[in-house]
């Protein structure tokens, strides 16, 4: 879990199972003193983002509840050196 | 655009192209007393609303923010007549 929770509690969500971020979040908030936590996704993983929230939320952890919603937007630079713009969220789940 | 925005100003995102959501926002608020739209998208095309939401806003209308977003679940029953959940997402759009 150290690995994904760095800094600020904040899970990035990527290409991995959805199962395995729940597990993140869950684990997560079953530390002393957990409060919040921050997931961050990008381009498609904005959708795995949503089902690891209302997974989380809904099948594990009732009293969790989604308190912010952000999109935004992040320039990439592809290897073709050609910037492209790409969607962003974040979710935040509190306690 | 009659067919994207009937009730209430919803534009439900699918999976047609991205432009073709954000054109659909475009001409709703060019439309006199247009105040607020909200995207609708579930699965999938979640990613693309938020697409459409920042696209719309970076490129074409700097006025409007995004003002609400709401994600839940929807219970779905497919031809095998088994129930499965998918996330849904709304993002409300103003001037």
């Amino acid at each position: 879990m150290s690995e994904n929770t760095s800094d600020q509690n904040i899970i990035y969500i990527g290409r991995k199972p959805v199962m395995s971020y729940v597990l993140a979040v869950i684990t997560y908030f079953n530390t002393p003193d957990a409060k919040e936590v921050v997931l961050k996704a990008r381009g498609r993983a904005i959708t795995t983002a949503v089902d690891v929230a209302e997974i989380t939320r809904r099948r594990f952890m009732d009293k969790i509840k989604v308190t912010k919603i952000d999109i935004g937007t992040e320039e990439m630079t592809g290897e073709d050196e050609r910037t492209r713009a790409v969607s962003t969220m974040e979710i935040t789940l509190s306690v």
